[in-house]
């Protein structure tokens, strides 16, 4: 259940991304207490940023209030798989847990593609739990994409 | 030449990064008319952020520069081998050319490792060049960790 409602912020997270205009994904750090560090959404377009996944911008923000590179004994909890980029800074910041909710086959870095995780070149692997809120993960995304491709219909 | 006049303003980040103490990685971005849009080496240290190598750095400023998170037609230059979140982030800003100095057999995600473009996956596959000052660049690198070992030894 814990994992659910960390899950439910991260959830709000990308909606608010949608509203933005931005790739509905969300995420929130968590420290090993409990206490939530850091959440975002998605802000490539607004930041004019490919690296401002939500991933990175919860990693960025608990590190910085940290004053430290790496967090271990945090955990991730992100609404979808994350993409290569962010699953290396999630072994680099050395998180603990990595709870997400929906897989990504087209961009995903993690059960899918280079699977960055299994590489002797990758040098911490977090403890990965799938599929927390994947039905309310991917609606969203379904629905942001669907939005977007209407109107596309007409050219 | 071109490409060692650019590769040489990124060893010289990488030598004021090795006086900063942070790993000696330099990196430089530039336009597709030839103009330096940044340049930068690592500041993992400095700014608490696992994120920030030189590669990042680079393409986090000139897109905000630019105001666009694509930066197609461009080139980047860095001194040695991204890793696989940096090669992940020149894919996603549609970098056209990465030209780089040394390999890096232990944490690279170019030629080993995840070899981020060799997936299909991969949105965007720049045009890759490596060994462009590789000599230097290795031996900055050697010469950093090397100096820091010392110290240890004492333990």
């Amino acid at each position: 259940m814990v994992f659910r409602s960390y899950m439910d912020l991260a959830l709000e997270e990308a909606q608010m991304a949608a509203a933005r205009g931005e790739v509905p994904v969300g995420a929130v750090l968590v420290s090993p207490g409990g206490e939530v560090l850091a959440r975002a959404g998605n802000r490539t377009r607004e930041f004019s940023d490919p690296s401002a996944h939500a991933e990175m911008l919860v990693i960025r923000a608990a590190c910085a209030a940290l004053k430290s590179e790496r967090l271990p004994g945090h955990v991730l909890y992100v609404t979808l798989e994350p993409c290569p980029m962010c699953a290396a800074v999630i072994g680099a910041a050395r998180i603990a847990r990595l709870v997400y909710g929906a897989d990504d086959p087209k961009s995903g870095g993690v059960s899918v593609g280079p699977r960055l995780f299994s590489h002797s070149q990758c040098h911490h692997r977090p403890e990965v739990i799938d599929g927390v809120g994947e039905r309310e993960a991917s609606a969203l995304l379904t629905r942001f994409f669907a939005a977007r491709r209407e109107p596309r219909e007409g050219f």
